[in-house]
C-alpha cells in the first residue's frame, strides 16, 4: 500500500499518517519527494483496509498495490495447469485446444444426439449443454433439470465427450457433479461466492465464466474462492462483458487471455457465441480466439437453429461448426498447439472417472 | 417485434419472411417504405425468437418491440406499491422516505448497538447490517453468520428499528426470513435466479439491489422473478454501476429513478455509500437521492470506521450521519416527502409481524 | 511513480531496476515487503515514461503517483474561482446558482426571442443556443453560423442575459468570441487540443464540457490546456457519460460534482438535458444537481419542442422551466445557494464587457 | 420509425398519433396487437425528429429504424473499396494485408530512419509517425511540426514506404495533406466534424480512426462526413473503446471488423499499440486481427522505446516486430490474405502521386 500525500501536507500530518500506520503493526517508508511526500507500507500480511488511512489530515490518495489472490498466481505455481481426463484424449490446458460444442439448451434426447453426433465428429471432445439454465425472463424456458443432466450422461456413453453443463445453485451443483465431467459456473454467477465454495468441494473441475463486468482482479478472485476450497482444477472463460458497443450482444474481450496468461497457470476458454450473440460474428471470432492464443472454444451448436428454445441467434449450424474447426485446425499450428483429429468414434467408460489435475500444489 | 428488410430485398424475400411469420402463428404486416420494407409481427403470445429470422435472405435487422415485464409494471398496477410494517411507522413507498442505516457488517453486540443507538436517534427507521457478506476475496472477513442475526433482532427489540439484512444463498435465506423484516439481495446476485425464486416464496419483503452492469429491463425482469413466485413485496435499490469513471467505486445513476417509477409501481430506495465507495460523497449524494424522487435511502454508518471489519472507506460517522439527515430533511418537502422526525425511542413486538404490502394483484 | 516487483524477483534485478531510476536523474525508495519489493521514486520533475521500466526483468507493474495537473489544482489556488460578468448580476462560481437556459439551436429571431423571453422571466441569467451545431450525421441541421450569432446578441441587448455558445473549430471560436459572452466547448471537442489552446488565448471565459468517456484526470487536463494558454476562467460541465445504461441517452454522473470540488478551484455546472436525454427525466435530474453542490444549470428550452430543429426530444416547454425553476429555488439555500428572482428586465450593455474573473494566478 | 403505444392507450390516442404522422407527410401503419398497438411509418425521406410524437399521450417508446449512413453502405456500392498508391505495391482493402508501422512520434531524423529501415524489411508497406500529437497534457511532447513531416517525407524517398500521419486541426490537415500520403484523424478528433469536413475536401486517403467510446454507427456517420465532401478513399481502424476493464488501456473490439465488413464497402484496419496500450498484447492481438479478418494493421514500433519520448511502454522492439509479421505471415492464408515479401528495397518517387481509389460512387 502506498499513502501518496498533498501538496501542502505538514510535517506533522506526514508523521502522524506514519505513527498511526506503526501503530497498526506495519512498517512506514516516508519518500519525501519534490511536490510531495509518499508514503509505502510494508509487512502487510492481511489486507489493511485503507479506510483506516484515507481520510487522515493531509493524505490525498491511499493506492493498493498488493494483490490479492495467492493459488490461483503464477507466485504460486509457474507451471500451466494441465487438466486430463483419464479413459481419453481430452485435456484442458495442454498443447492440443480444447474444443466444447453443443446447444444452449438440452431439449429432448434427439437434439441432443443429433448435434452431439455433429459436433463429435468435427473434432470436439467435450460436449456442452444446458440442464439448468439462468434465463433473463422467469417466464423463457429453464432447461429440462435432471431429465437433461441424463441425456447428456447418455451422449457420453455413446459419443465418448465429456460432459460440460451449468450448475446455477448448491441443489444443482449436486446433481450435475453427479451426471457430468465438468462444472460450469455461469457469468451471472460469477460472484456467488456461495456456489463458488460450494464449486470448491467438488472433485470435478470447474468451467469459470467471467461476468458481465468482472474486472481481470475480480475474475482470478472468483477463482481464487473455488481453489481455496480444496479444487485446484479451475477453467476460465472469457464470454464478452457488457459495454456501450451495441453491434455485438457482449464485447468479446480477448485481450484478457495474455492477461491471464502471465498472472495465473490456469487455463482459459473463449466463449464466442455468447461473446458475440450473433451467429455471423462466431467464426472470426474464434479464428481470433485461437489467435490470441487461448487455450480452447466453447461454441454453440444447434441442428435447427431456428427452432431452438434458447440463444437460436447465436448458435451455429453443425455445417458452420465443420467449417469453423477447418479454419481453426489451420491457425492452431501458428501458436504451438494441435486440434483433435476430425472424429474418431471412441466411446468413454460409462462412468466419468475424476479428472487427474496437476494440482496438489500445497498452498504456501 | 419489427424485421427492417435490406434496401436491395427482392419481393420474393418479403413475402419468404411473411410466410414465415404467418407459419409461427403470428400475422405479418409488411410496410414498403421509399428505401426499404419493415415487417411488423402482431399476435405474439410469447416473445418469438428472433434468431428464427434473423438469418432469413434479405433481412438487415430484428428489433425487440414488446417487454418482457408483466407484474413489476404499471400496465398491471398503477398505484405505486406501499409496504407496511404492522406495530412501527415504518414505511416503504409512502410518503415518508425510508431511511436505512447501520454498518456494513455486525461485528459484535457492542458495535451494532452502538450504531443502532445513533442511527435511530438521527430517524432512521430500518437499521441494516451484513451477518453474511460477500467478499471479493475469500481470506476477508465473512460475517458473523447466524449470530450476526441474533445481535440484529436484539437491535429490533430494543430500538424499534426494523432488520434489513442479505441473504447469499438459499441456506442463508432460510435464517434471514426467520430473524428480519426485509431480505436484501446483493448486487451481485441480482441474476441469481434461485435465489431469486426462493426469495419469491418467502413472506418478508425483499430488497433487491441493482446489478453492477444490469440494464432496466434486466432490473425489472430480477424483480419480475421474485413475484412470479408470489411475493409482492420488492423494494428496488439503485447502488451505482460499473463504469470507466475512477473517481468513484461505482457510477451512480440517478437517472434510473424517475425511469423506474415510470415503467414500473414499486419503490425504489438509493444506497450512495456503495455507489461511490467514499465516505466524503454519501452525503451529497444523498441529498441528489431524495432530490431526484427516491423512496429512501440506505447508508453505511460505524461508530469508529476506521477500525471497520469492511467498507470502512465509505462508512460514515454518526456526526456526519446527524448531518446528512439534517439536509435530507430539508430537500425532502421540495418533493412532497416527509422523513421521521429525530428519533422517539419506539420499541417494536419482539417477533417481527408480516409486512401487510398493498399486494394481492391479481396478475391478469 | 511506484515500481511493484514480482514476488520471485532477484535481488539483482532489484538492484537493477534502482541503478536505472538513478540514471535517469531520480531518487530510488526500495521498500523490501514480507512478499515483494516496491520501489519508490522521488525528483520526478517530469513525469518518467512508465515504458522505461514496465519491462525490465522482474517487474511486475508500474503505478503512475503524480497527478500531471496545475493550474487546475487547489494545490495552486485554494479558493473558489469566481467569473463576474461586469453590468449585470451574471456570476458563475459564486454562491448564486449560474442558470443558462435555452434552444438547443437557434432557428430564426423569432424562436429565439420567444424561448428568450421566457428564460429570462423565469430567472436564468444566461441565454445559451447553437450557432454551429456539432450533428452526428452531415445531414442533419448544421446551425445558422454567424447569422445566429447574430440573433444571440440581439437577445443580448434585448433581454439582458449573457450568451453561451459553442465553438467547433478556430474559425467559429474566431467569431463566437466576437458575438458571445462564454464559448462554450462541446464534449465531442473536449480533446481536441487544438481548439483548447486557442480558446486559452481568448479573453472570454470558457465553459468546457466533459467528454463522453472521458475521466475526471482527462477532464482537468483539459482544463489545463485552456489555461496552460491564459486563459484562467473555464466552466466545467457534467453532461453525461456513456455506458452500457440505455434508459437514458447518457448516464449522468453527478458524483464528479464533489469530486471536481476536491481537487479543483474552478466552477462546474451540469446540463441534465443532453445528460439523460429525455425531456421527463430533465426537471428529477435538475433538482438532483443542484442537490448535489453543482454551481449552476444548463438547459435546453423549445417553445415549440415538438418542431425543434435539433434534439428536440429533451428540450423542455417553457412551462416546465418555470416549475423547474420554482423546485430549484426551494433546493437551493439548503446547500447555501441562491437562485435569481424572477426575471426582472435588466438590459445589458450592447458590446460584452470582458468578465472579471479571479484569475491572475501566478503559477509557480 | 416505430411508435410503440402503451398497452391501456386508448384508440383515440393511437389515431391522434395516426394523424400526426400523415400531418407531416409520413405514412401511418397501425398495427394493433395482443397487447398493444405499434405504427409504422414509412415514407420518411429525412429522419422524423423522435421528438414531435415521443411525449403524445398513449405513446410509450419510438424506435429509429431507418438507418443514417448512405455513402459509407453496402446499400449503395456492394464491392469492396480498394485504395491504390499508383508507383508502389502498397494496397488497402485488396487481398493483401496494409501493414503500417513506425514510431508514436517522430523525434528526430536518426530515430526515423532507424525505425523506418526495421519495419520497411520486415514488410511494412506503410510508415507511420507522429508529427503532431495529441497528448492528454499540455506540458508532454507535442510532436515536431513540419519538421518531423519532412522527415517523414525523406523516408519515403528513402524506404519507398507511403507515409501515415496524424492531422490534429485544419492547419496541420494543409501540411500534412501536402507532405502524407494517408491523413489520419484520430481517435479524439472522430467528431470532430469541422476537421472530418476539410479532411473530405482533400485528396488523401483518410485513415479514420474510432472514438473511445464511438458506437458502430457514430463511427460509420464519421466516415459519412469525410465521404459526404467528395473523398471516397476513408480507411477505418480500430483502435480500442473504453471500458470498465484495466488490464489494458482500452478495450480491442475485434468483433467490429465483421460488423463494419458486413453493412460498409471500406476497409478496416487494426491499432493493437493503442488498443491494448501494453507491448507484450501488441503480438498477440495483432494475430487475433488478422484472424478476425481486418484489412490490415498499424503499430507501433521504437528501436529504443525505454527512451521514447511518447508511448515507448506500449512500442514494440523491432525484433518483435520481425516476430510478429512472421506469425502473421502464416495466419493470413487461412483468411484468404496475403503479406508482403520481406523487404525488397524499393524507392518510390519523390513527390506522392494521388492514390487511385475505386471512388466515383455516384451517390443517389
Amino acid at each position: 500500500m502506498l499513502v501518496v500525500m498533498q501538496a501542502h501536507a505538514a510535517p506533522d500530518q506526514v508523521r502522524a499518517v506514519c505513527q498511526k500506520i506503526e501503530s497498526l503493526g506495519y512498517r512506514a517508508h516516508p519518500m519525501p519527494g519534490a511536490e510531495r511526500t509518499a508514503i509505502g507500507i510494508t509487512g502487510n500480511k492481511d489486507a489493511l483496509e485503507p479506510g483506516t488511512l484515507d481520510e487522515m489530515p493531509g493524505v490525498q490518495e491511499v493506492i493498493q498495490v498488493t494483490k490479492p489472490y495467492k493459488l490461483v498466481s503464477r507466485d504460486i505455481k509457474q507451471e500451466n495447469t494441465v487438466i486430463r481426463f483419464p479413459g481419453t484424449d481430452a485435456v484442458i490446458g495442454g498443447p492440443g485446444l480444447a474444443i466444447m460444442a453443443g446447444p444452449c439448451a438440452i431439449e429432448s434426447r434427439e437434439q441432443a444426439f443429433a448435434v452431439a453426433e455433429r459436433v463429435q465428429r468435427a473434432g470436439a471432445q467435450f460436449f456442452r449443454g444446458g440442464a439448468y439454465k439462468p434465463r433473463t425472463s422467469p417466464y423463457s424456458f429453464q432447461g429440462l433439470g435432471e431429465e437433461g443432466l441424463r441425456i447428456m450422461a447418455e451422449v457420453r456413453d455413446r459419443f465418448g465427450m465429456r460432459i460440460v453443463t451449468e450448475a446455477i445453485d448448491n441443489e444443482s451443483l449436486e446433481l450435475v457433479e453427479e451426471y457430468a465431467d465438468v462444472i460450469q459456473i455461469g457469468a451471472r454467477n460469477m460472484q456467488n461466492f456461495s456456489l463458488l465454495k460450494r464449486a470448491g468441494r467438488s472433485q470435478r473441475p470447474v468451467l469459470l465464466k467471467r461476468g458481465m463486468s468482472a474486472t481481470l482482479e475480480e475474475f482470478l478472485m472468483a477463482a481464487e474462492y473455488v481453489m481455496s476450497e480444496g479444487n485446484y482444477n479451475v477453467i476460465l472463460c472469457e464470454r464478452g462483458v457488457r459495454t456501450f458497443a451495441d453491434h455485438t450482444r457482449n464485447t468479446l474481450d480477448l485481450s484478457i487471455i495474455p492477461a491471464v496468461q502471465r498472472l495465473s497457470h490456469l487455463p482459459i476458454l473463449v466463449d464466442p457465441s455468447h461473446g458475440t450473440g450473433k451467429r455471423n460474428k462466431v467464426t472470426p471470432l474464434s479464428r481470433a480466439a485461437v489467435a490470441v492464443g487461448a487455450d480452447g472454444l466453447i461454441i454453440e451448436v444447434h441442428h435447427q437453429p431456428d427452432q431452438a428454445l434458447s440463444d437460436g441467434v447465436q448458435s451455429l449450424y453443425p455445417e458452420q461448426f465443420d467449417e469453423l474447426m477447418a479454419q481453426v485446425r489451420q491457425i492452431a499450428p501458428v501458436v504451438g498447439r494441435t486440434v483433435s483429429p476430425i472424429g474418431i468414434h471412441t466411446p468413454a467408460a460409462a462412468i466419468p472417472a475424476l479428472p487427474s489435475g496437476t494440482h496438489p500444489v500445497a498452498p504456501g
